[in-house]
């Protein structure tokens, strides 16, 4: 299976950049890391050359050596806590509608689709094409209905080696699940979303790459025995859970009218067992304090999608607060309502989002570059239980990284318009520190040049000489 | 003269798309255009094929045709109504400053390294080139208080072939003028925005490409003297103006402090006679009623920078209010406020800001893909006194171009992470509505593949075949 061939030990030489808490990013010019068959690091050095790493760690002598070139850095690989592959077609696609109108007009249209493998089949290998080039090494995925392309996914993503948690969508209720696109009865939605994670668990029972994960595509869309079920169901595959939660007003005023008897939106989850620690709850924009509560009391997990809610206009969510209090959060893509399969552009957008807050009610509620990158690995990481694994470069973590190639400005300055460095222009004077915030300010997909999954190489670009 | 140099007859072919008014997006998808050799457009026709436009247009058999292959079309050249050309290397490094702390930390540093073509030249060259990339056919640049560096932009402007507006910063104020960068009097202040005024229109006498433009930086930056004799070179050369208004509390503060006995800080321009129709209002943010109202009344111009204005924390401008008023509106990347130096990007930030604008004051006051489409070509034009010249394609006007190329996705999919068609990924099923909004949300400098400005090929990518 190519996901767990071994791959060669290598030293990775070069400078290294990875975030060690929410504020501080920790730079490494002159770094080796180890990185054993299984894909595990084994040792980290800084401020040494080759010929210290081989002084120090003799039976690494042999090993294959990846060094850097140019300006260029390591960077653990981002993780992107909530996106829908199905919806990749629509990225763009959204006019000036808000969710609850853009599910009807865009999304669902799109997703009953799937009922083709013929479909599905260029639009899932095509989106986890596109994730990984842009560096995202692990990624929480939505799926549709229909559990054959749900399965089809999870083969893509194993099969290309990025780490996935692979949810079959349940929908059955009639309030917001069309006609033409519902589970038709309690008992089938159950017994298809056992079905993929009885696949999924068959292809990987590990779970190191793909991990099935029970998906209410939320509140509005499910019945309330639906979604005790699958909190039973998830309790009982020891399963993680994602769903959506107070995206949007109109949304927020729905779940009031479909379940009165619930004190909030989160009551909701709560009281049908769906809020667990393993579980990813996506948006979470206008939460009273009390859900807030709630939910870092059950350590339910947070994806922050900022690029989609600033794209339906959903509202901006208070990270800063929550991060004050103590809760976990990620960052999500949520493509199509996100118009972007990229992390590094989600960082910006969480960065803006927070500066639109950030106009009433003061500085403090800003994200800093390092906040932003800190949520993009390491937060995320926790967010899909991954957290001591990956996102960061440490001793007994696997090594899931991007390499990031800035190139330089051409002698004199670039004369004719050819910018084959990418968008990126670094002059030379930079500190480490500036060319991060370049990178994260004007990068893009052209400066990720290789991508690592548990030491595999998952992608590369020309500019790649591994 | 490069930039005067004749150009073949040239009929263009394919897909024309542009701006008709705020709200509507022409789309002619077998569109033929006629430019002749001084680049002015002498033919617009619709739905038709060569043969028919050679048998209308009998004296255009022996024209040279250009056509476009695959998903591709033509859009008119962007219009950048502000940006500051000096700033280029420090595109994205701002942190969390915001205007005042920002302009000591990051700006005048950099701007006043500028006294040395041999630094300037490199970071003006390569910025030009940047902009042309992005398809930015006119540019409002600021420059540095340097005459040599100055001049040195506006040659390089004439000789890509850019349209530019080119400005001798002035700035002899103690209040935010730092000692090591200032104009030393207000006499050689005076002298050298004449110096740099009569060199541009030496190289360049009809300013058919570069025309010079009075700049005075901003009210705190001046001192009041400096702007009424800024205000009288103006008249005297029948000059633009370009200078920034309320972008930042802070700063109406201290033009509050610096100008007592102004009602505003429009006032202190209106005062100053740097109120005109030849005036450009950079930021334009937190203008009072009265303000806007004097602002419409001597019919000066509005350059929206919403980039700059997100990522300096700056605020929200009210467009729409704007808008509906009547105020005439273009876009400004402002770098490196600004993080990008594309409009395209400027675009999408244009529609964001309305978004968050829109989750306070209801859907209205949100731009649609066309408005900010419009603001990015019809707009500009208005804003730099180009109206019915550039920014749509009409009998008469100029061939200000780009020829926008999305690609389409591989067969099955891309398999393999190399997306050589760029960032756009187009199924084939998508109106071409679809595309534009596709291009718009996700496109980049790899789908611009070739720009003409009063139809010279001034920059192209690998990807065009002309």
């Amino acid at each position: 299976m190519a996901a767990s061939a071994s791959i060669p030990k290598t030293v990775y030489l070069g400078t290294f950049v990875h975030c060690v808490s929410l504020s501080d990013l920790e730079i490494s010019e002159k770094g080796a890391i180890g990185v054993d068959e299984n894909g595990v690091i084994q040792f980290v050095e800084k401020n040494v050359d080759l010929a210290q790493v081989h002084e120090k760690h003799s039976d690494w002598k042999e090993a294959k050596v990846t060094e850097l070139k140019g300006n260029s850095f390591f960077f653990p690989g981002f993780i992107d806590t909530h996106t829908h592959a199905p919806q990749h077609p629509n990225t763009g696609l959204f006019g000036k509608t808000t969710l609850l109108s853009w599910l009807e007009t865009y999304t669902f249209p799109t997703e009953s689709s799937f009922s083709s493998l013929e479909k599905a089949s260029p639009i899932y290998t095509n989106f986890v094409s596109r994730t990984l080039s842009h560096g995202t090494t692990t990624c929480a995925y939505y799926a549709t209905i229909h559990v054959p392309a749900t399965n089809l996914l999870a083969d893509i993503c194993l099969s290309r080696g990025q780490r996935a948690l692979v949810g079959r969508v349940c929908m059955n209720s009639h309030s917001m699940s069309p006609d033409y696109y519902r589970d038709a009865t309690l008992e089938s939605a159950l017994a298809d979303s056992k079905a993929s994670i009885d696949y999924i668990h068959s292809i990987d029972p590990q779970g190191d790459i793909v991990r099935p994960i029970v998906t209410p595509r939320f509140a509005p869309s499910c019945t309330a025995e639906c979604l005790s079920a699958l909190g039973d169901l998830a309790k009982s595959h020891d399963a993680f859970i994602q769903t959506h939660i107070s995206e949007n007003l109109g949304e927020i005023e729905l779940v009031k009218e479909l379940f009165p008897k619930s004190e909030s939106y989160t009551a909701v989850y709560d009281e049908t067992n769906l809020l667990t620690e393993k579980t990813i709850l996506a948006h979470a924009i206008h939460l009273d304090q009390k859900e807030r509560e709630t939910i870092k009391a059950r350590g339910a997990k947070i994806s922050h999608c900022p690029a989609s809610n600033t794209a339906l206009t959903s509202g901006c969510a208070p990270i800063r607060e929550y991060l004050d209090m103590g809760l976990t959060i990620g960052l999500g893509t949520d493509v199509s309502g996100g118009f972007s399969p990229s992390i590094l552009e989600e960082c910006r957008q969480a960065i803006w989002t927070s500066r639109f807050r950030a106009m009433g009610n003061g500085d403090d509620v800003k994200l800093s570059t390092q906040e932003a990158l800190y949520l993009a690995t390491r937060g995320g990481a926790k967010v899909v239980g991954l957290e001591g694994k990956v996102g960061g470069f440490e001793v007994g973590m696997e090594w899931d990284a991007q390499m990031i190639c800035l190139g330089e400005v051409a002698e004199g300055g670039e004369k004719e318009g050819v910018f084959e460095s990418g968008p990126v222009d670094v002059w030379g004077w930079e500190s480490m520190e500036d060319r991060v915030n370049k990178w994260v300010y004007s990068g893009d997909d052209r400066n990720c040049v290789a991508v690592w999954v548990r030491g595999r190489l998952v992608h590369k670009t020309a500019k790649f000489q591994g």
